[in-house]
């Protein structure tokens, strides 16, 4: 399998992407690697050439250009053309860790959209006390969902969890206001009661409280709340961890304190870490297309890549199209 | 200025309700409390009599109860009775820590709805990095809002807190997916111009991720977004401070480096504790309605009452009154 990965995009590029490329080629024999980008700067980083092939490219879309017409004037840009190599089939998947809207119109507008599914759904994994993680969909791709676009972001949500994260049955829930049946706006009733009859476990609704419980594997809500629930989380969890390192390091003596425990703070810091848990998966496109998180360091690309190549192996796309056919859930058109 | 809490709302109601109702009576000269619950159970806290009445009922609003068939069917609950004693004139403001919804039906039915205000919003004070808090509303009294009603509740979180936070001139965002003016869904691209020219100090928007940054005073958004940001905020602050409790708590070592730093850490402590900034007040009525978290212990349902006693002091109520009509920023019904 050959994955293809913008080297240029996120804010350690092209260091990290090309030490993780590094790392996961070594790993695993049958992976081929394609790095697009300046291939200067990426030779600076490369230790070997082994399955490793370069596009080179000088252009870039930047962190806070605007998706579609970046997409649409950079058709040489890093991104465009790691997604190019996914559409022409020369790749299997791709992934960058740049600007997450271009990726999104990439993905829809290069890879392209799956037969059936209306809206793709950006789907990262986030860190849960039980260590598990939950996905949740959408964060943020489509800001404007509708109920078929929610009863499909929760079917792919499950296959994924069971094909890649490999948890036999996944619960679904749907992120709402209260927990019981009839909470909501229009949308999540009317949602609710189509998850009802879904093919998939749904337990019902779930609070934003709730999330990082480990209650559900999957949680499912609009675009426009999951990137609210999303950047929260990382917002909330950022302060808190502020104020402990505020904390203790308020005086010689907390400083004393906090050198005894670093091993179990740094323990911590890694079970927070949802780089752990890959990257943002777009679901709904013909081939696997994967966010990284921008700030993301090698390892975070490292288990990008063993991320994308599990939902290769797996068929996961093949496996999400045949079950929307067979439903057939998607909207009429 | 006297005001009717009920007493028998919360997880720790009675005794916190009343011991808070003590504390503040004491602190006040001015002010009257109407303790509204089982009035045997209500006079086990009692410490003075003073300017205290007593409301008696045994009927009681469970937590988890419907709200609207609640408030129509247990008409001489505390809660309702609380609610009653405003509408009725006999008190200027209530509060409890009771049923959410229950108090947002209570307050829409029973005080009533100020005219102009086509909705109420439950407005928490969350905590922020520099200790100033931001103002969060709607945190779910109407999940399904308009333009008009997002327009409102920046106009009514920015008269609150100048009036009653004494902050000058507040900063009002708009929580929405990305700090560009273009993001975002419908509601809030148009929500976005509306604020633009409305009469308040309008910075744009604000992702999750900055809530807690201190970057805006007032954070205005629909019922269901602010419902789901408030409670993974909680949810999220809640799990951090647990992955510290455990990494202070795994061995010896690491408890005694906690005992040493006990002292920052309780600091830290009721810096993230919201309760230091009173309860949700629901803005839109003809009177002060205030929520106080159903965790309330003593101390927040003192602040609670402070927090009342500033509405009714400073006019807020009246404020938004004539703001609202000089703008005719009302919907046309």
């Amino acid at each position: 399998m050959r994955i293809a990965i913008d080297a240029m995009g996120g804010d350690n590029a092209p260091q990290a992407i090309v030490e993780g490329a590094m790392d996961a080629i070594k790993d695993n024999k049958k992976l081929h690697i394609t790095l697009v980008g300046d291939e200067h700067k990426i030779k600076q980083y490369l230790t070997s050439e082994e399955r490793i092939e370069i596009i080179h490219t000088e252009e870039q879309i930047a962190g806070d250009e605007e998706p579609i017409r970046a997409v649409r004037r950079k058709k040489t840009s890093s991104l465009v053309l790691a997604a190019t190599e996914v559409k022409e089939k020369r790749a299997d998947a791709c992934i960058s860790a740049g600007n997450t809207g271009a990726l999104v119109v990439a993905g829809l507008f290069v890879v392209g959209r799956m037969k059936g599914i209306d809206r793709p759904a950006l789907s990262p994994t986030l860190p849960t006390a039980d260590g598990r993680g939950f996905l949740l969909l959408d964060a943020g791709a489509n800001v404007e969902a509708d109920v078929h676009n929610l009863v499909q972001y929760a079917i792919m949500g499950s296959i994924y969890s069971e094909k890649v994260r490999m948890i036999n049955n996944p619960k679904v829930a749907l992120l709402n206001v209260g927990t019981e049946d009839t909470k909501g706006n229009t949308l999540m009733k009317k949602t609710f009661n189509q998850l009802s009859n879904a093919p998939i476990n749904f337990i019902g609704n779930i609070e934003g409280r709730d999330l990082m419980n480990g209650v559900a594997d999957v949680v499912v809500t609009d675009g426009f709340s999951g990137n609210i629930a999303l950047k929260t989380i990382e917002g909330t969890a950022l302060h808190v961890m502020k104020l402990f390192k505020g904390a203790l390091t308020s005086s010689l003596k907390a400083k004393l304190a906090a050198s005894v425990i670093k091993k179990d703070l740094s323990a911590l810091r890694k079970e927070m870490d949802y780089a752990e848990h890959g990257g943002s998966a777009l679901f709904g496109l013909v081939a696997p297309v994967i966010k990284s998180h921008g700030s993301s360091e090698s390892r975070a690309i490292y288990i990008t890549i063993q991320q994308a190549c599990q939902m290769i192996e797996q068929n996961m796309i093949q496996t999400i199209q045949e079950t929307v056919a067979s439903l057939d859930i998607a909207k009429e058109e």
